[in-house]
């Protein structure tokens, strides 16, 4: 068995953007000396998130939704501690999770047909962003 | 260190049904020439999550009702995109997460006493389900 | 390869109680023979769940009050059954979810600056807790 550390980044716009990483993340796994084994995808900053959602643009403005009525915008402690306004990308992101493990197996990805990998910026600004992977197999 | 990929199936009534697939997941391991390590447990689909609770019939209608109340079951732009009604299924599942990792020791899954595995079926039919399972670790 | 099983305890007063295990978990790295890996670490038991947050007392409070929010301390059919009073501590920690994997480089956990791993403790009362960490890697 084998170990690759990794790192995948892009830019996103923020406010719950919702980010397929899903090529990246097979992009990677492709050049590599493994056949089966698994992945952990995990956000790097307490702000974004790592789950699985089906990738299409109706599912993304209602996960923005209802972030937007589950953890609504304003009225956080935090935001008077630091003097920011981010308190719910903090707990949005603590809720969802920073990281999930996905298996592959002859080099694809164990996902359902409608499943993407996705990272969510809960953060309330644009900017460069950063997932570790790390594959762990054999060939 | 060795590993054993598997998918473990069962079938539910969907609308967040609870399935403790803990049964089955020690069932695999004690067959497993594998004494301490970890499984990794995922869910083949967009429509259901994996996540731990206690298993016990108060509960189960608990968490029905909990998601019902977080994330209703109407109101979404994904119905408009298909024409279907699982627009909450998708972000019930988003947001409990799709994977979750249980170590092992002396092939025993290492859980609290009242803490089982649970698949919980989001989606709005009844199905046959499968969930990825993948257990790595050393005799 | 190698598998190193181990357990962190502490104890919380409950009751969303917040705890940053990152240093213990730091502690136990730092004196192993592992340079490149992850940690599987994982709650024992259905009332407490591991996630990342940036630890500072507002965002602890904050923490404390969407829980409160999101899924009140009454009115759950567990209490029933059991006749204990602490049915949101379930659903909160089966939301959560139980376990996250963090890799780790150089020795060193790959968490974004303001990002610690916690464990939350959702019951109704001060105790013990225990939780599995699993650290896998290479030298």
């Amino acid at each position: 068995m084998a170990i690759y550390s990794d790192t995948i980044s892009f830019s996103t716009q923020g406010n719950t953007d919702v980010i397929d990483i899903t090529p990246q993340i097979e992009a990677k796994l492709s050049k590599l000396a493994l056949r089966d084994g698994f992945v952990v995808i995990h956000a790097l900053g307490s702000t974004g998130a790592v789950t699985t959602c089906e990738y299409e643009p109706g599912l993304v403005r209602d996960l923005e939704d209802i972030f937007d009525r589950l953890i609504p915008a304003d009225g956080y402690e935090h935001n008077e501690t630091w003097g920011d306004a981010n308190g719910h990308s903090h707990l949005r992101a603590s809720l969802v999770g920073p990281s999930i493990t996905v298996t592959f197996k002859n080099k694809k990805l164990r996902l359902g047909t409608w499943q993407q990998v996705v990272f969510i910026d809960f953060d309330t600004h644009a900017r460069q962003r950063e997932v570790a992977v790390q594959f762990v197999g054999e060939q």
